[in-house]
């Protein structure tokens, strides 16, 4: 037998730039020419944000000599599929994108997801970036490369790791959300600074009024903050091996009670009560101490969401979506909980203890 | 405006050992578990590998204590598309794979590319491995990480790199293959020796009527010597944005030829034909002599494969099919000459030029 080595070692370099800034979508253009030269220009949007943003910023492009082309699908959750993936690839062809293309995400969570993923299979992998316009993609989803569609079975199944060129966050394209899919966002930008920023929480606790008003001032110093968080714990695991599982806080329950809801909660209102029960378990395992779980727990109900279990869930349907979410092993689930505000841990906890806990909440 | 910096540099490593040897998918048990713990493995082939070699692996494995899934789809490249990655990856989920679940790709071109764009996309990319049992797979497609499917519109055009964990390459396999098959691999045989090494073009000459016999030890010598010709190349260019366009000789308008006789002819044939054209055109403009250039040729034809051009495709057809495949870029097109038996250059040539050449071929 003769063994030959196919020698890979590399020292890569994928550090990309998050802007955060009012009116900075103005500049894209600057940004874009800053980052390379590119055969072709791609806007993938939804058929909603395209009239309120893409539009605009297509024109804004083309303005400074960055012709584009405008491609949309239909807005929501149900367009994350292999489906519309493949349609987006047919037309990238059928309009001659080639390698050196750039594809241009601009919308929520969903065309992140979407386009983020057409980019890391059409023709093996091309160059993107993201201009996310919710606050969810602004503070979250739009920043570490995961990209990815839902399968009949399951969400998330098919995807790729895919770091974009560049995230441009642009407070003002907020205005125009309605406030549920804001309140998405705060969920996100409170479990930011509950896993790793002290400082963030405090000027969430201040600015709360600021925010429920939509000041867009204060909103891009949180957005800023909040990316920052996610930046520094995706350089330190970009492929969720480690550190990056404590993104998932109130996430593991979250997903569970928006599965054991069927998906009548939405996504923001059930990550809230996730972060509700996981500050009780931080009290109970992590050492958190009651006046930092009060106060948790305050800026969360007063940024308008929950903190406690729905009364009709039980703790049976939790378990078994946990189970089906694949996040008991053996006898154990690891939890991620904080050990202070700021401070996240992941924790162990077996099924039984997880079972009292839980008929706690529901009876609560 | 905020600019903050996500940082990911990183080192890393994903070298990879390339065996070759006869009888040695009889150890393949030893081999993968000297890679790694998985939670599940699964064998992917089509249906006519299946009985041919994946049955008896899998009983193998077993009797080793590895147990696996056996997964299988039609045979032939009309296999190779998103329908049947979308099925396999449901046939997946449905028996419980995770991230830490071991693909091992058994089989041709297809099997591979179709197993391993699986392996990428499935929960954002499992790991895999990859047992090739066509002599083409064998010296080329498997080794790399070049995984993909076609779309109605073209070849290739979906697609990952996502380098296996391990090669596998057994010649006692390709007994049962076709003399077509075995064909195709001749083709890129003569290829890596044209390309890169000069030893192994002089032992493909020596060896010619061994070759056409299936004597498999033969065969051991010069699969692990056209391997390492693709392990060399690969490690110093992954993502093929230099070096590894070398690997293209006699493929530029060997994919032509194919296009332009509406795939009557096979892959293997094409490329033969294309590495006759460009013998030609390196005696003309790389300085390539008439003995090497006569001894290329002699060796091709006496493994079966053509040199000429099939006389009812003209020159307008290739040529517009070189401007389809992108290969013509402004007025001038990029081709892999020789400039002598086992050293590749790259040679920009006019689009005047091109017709030329080509005109004289047709009418030769």
């Amino acid at each position: 037998m003769q063994r030959l080595r196919l020698e890979l070692k590399a020292e890569t370099d994928r550090s990309y730039d998050v802007l955060v800034g009012r009116g900075i979508l103005n500049d894209l253009h600057r940004e874009i020419k800053g980052i390379g030269n590119f055969s072709s220009y791609g806007l993938i949007t939804d058929d909603f944000v395209k009239t309120l943003v893409a539009e605009q910023l297509q024109a804004n492009l083309s303005s400074h000599n960055i012709h584009s082309e405008l491609l949309s699908f239909p807005p929501g959750e149900s367009a994350k599929n292999m489906g519309i993936v493949l349609q987006l690839c047919e037309q990238l062809i059928a309009r001659g994108f080639d390698r050196k293309s750039l594809l241009i995400a601009v919308g929520g969570g969903v065309v992140g997801d979407v386009a983020g993923f057409a980019a890391a299979i059409y023709m093996r992998g091309i160059p993107y970036i993201q201009v996310p316009t919710t606050l969810l993609a602004q503070v979250d989803s739009s920043i570490g490369g995961k990209t990815g569609v839902d399968l009949p079975t399951g969400k998330n199944l098919l995807g790729a790791f895919h770091q974009p060129l560049l995230v441009v966050s642009d407070p003002d394209v907020l205005v125009s959300l309605p406030v549920e899919t804001r309140r998405e966002g705060f969920a996100e930008t409170i479990k930011a600074a509950l896993i790793a920023d002290a400082e963030l929480f405090s000027l969430l606790e201040e600015e709360r009024a600021c925010l429920l008003e939509n000041d867009n001032e204060v909103l891009e110093t949180i957005i800023a903050k909040a990316a920052e968080v996610k930046c520094r714990v995706v350089s330190h695991d970009e492929h969720e091996s480690g550190l990056r599982r404590i993104l998932n806080f109130g996430h593991t329950l979250g997903h569970a009670v928006e599965a054991a809801s069927q998906y009548k909660l939405t996504h923001g209102e059930s990550v809230a009560a996730g972060m509700g029960v996981a500050i009780r378990f931080s009290q109970e395992w992590a050492g958190l101490d009651r006046d930092e779980a009060d106060r948790a727990l305050k800026l969360i109900r007063g940024l308008g969401l929950p903190t406690e279990l729905p009364q009709d869930i039980h703790s049976e349907s939790l378990l078994s979506a946990l189970e089906n979410d694949k996040k008991i092993h053996g006898n154990i689930c690891h939890f991620v909980l904080i050990s202070q505000i700021g401070k996240a841990v992941v924790q162990p906890i077996t099924v039984g203890e997880l079972q009292r806990k839980l008929e706690e909440e529901s009876t609560s």
